[in-house]
């Protein structure tokens, strides 16, 4: 992550380059916010992959936003929610928000994410998987939830760091994966930006 | 959770009645707000207990705060950050801060809470635990932390809603009660709440 060898063309990169985050969610900026990490945030103009398993989909798309972004150092992330090997992206509209929160209720699903840091040449991604447990919704939980309209943007349907936090029971690994940022990764893969 | 069958002296309570938070915590306050829930918060003067297990102590706490705010829908929650058997509370100063941190570093400790509803003569109480591994930390790693402040406060000396998150690897259980209240206790105890 220092210079490269070759001392030719290419420039050096120090840890003193911003972080560029290739990304438009407002919950990846929060999350590097809560952090205290600087960056900037630019939107990349990407087209995204929609095939193969969520590990191979997620680390592909992440390095395609990332790598769609000019800077010195970027970093993508992309994120799949899947249960029965069906992959829940954003719902379109009310009716399908419902019908992905009907068949998440009282299950189990898991939350991938890749997530890359491209630095000139240097490129690097790992994947992170959060499991998350449902409640048991009523139709009465689904009425009240989608009125909140927090299934809007949102991979699956719900937001944890919303309201959709009552829906949930319990959640196994990197609960800031859910939300949009796998920082147990970002940490391995960075630890200059925490002061390691 | 509706009127009192005799039709005595008691009051009729119903869902209507605003619920009252017994804390001065600012965390437990944010969760309800992200929940979307209608409160009031008050600081509830108690002697806390600090003998016995984990659930028995934050249970018989959590009971002993929501008992000492007089009003018609009372909630009142504890948590204990634990690790073999020796129970972290808020760290006096930094060095004490540093011990705590060190001592957590690399391994899974458990964070407690219990959470008491209580409706007049009607109470409940019910424990959560939560189960969170922290990253092997480094010194730089410590002295970035607690230059953050973040200690302050904070029952094992870290804020996993803030850059504290930082030093967490992964949890099992309840995110939101390792923040400082157990929502899915919360939402089982009082589904009315969340318009179930």
């Amino acid at each position: 992550m220092t210079a490269s060898p070759g001392g030719g063309a290419q420039p050096e990169r120090s840890h003193t380059d911003p972080l560029t985050l290739a990304s438009r969610s407002p919950q990846r900026r929060a999350i590097l916010e809560q952090l205290g990490i600087p960056f900037v945030a630019v939107a990349p103009r990407v087209e995204e992959s929609r095939g193969g398993a969520p590990r191979t989909l997620v680390c592909e798309n992440a390095l395609r936003k990332a790598r769609a972004v000019d800077a010195a150092r970027v970093l993508g992330v992309d994120t799949a929610v899947t249960l029965d090997g069906r992959v829940f992206g954003k719902p379109h509209d009310q009716a399908e928000a419902r019908g992905f929160l009907a068949a998440l209720s009282g299950r189990t699903h898991e939350v991938w994410s890749g997530i890359a840091l491209v630095e000139g040449p240097a490129e690097r991604v790992e994947a992170s998987v959060t499991s998350v447990t449902f409640r048991r919704l009523t139709e009465s939980d689904l009425d009240a939830y989608l009125a909140t309209e927090e299934w809007r943007e949102r991979a699956g349907g719900y937001a944890i760091q919303g309201r959709g936090a009552a829906l949930v029971e319990r959640i196994e690994g990197d609960y800031l994966n859910v939300v949009g940022l796998p920082v147990a990764e970002l940490v391995r893969m960075a630890p200059d930006l925490f002061g390691g």
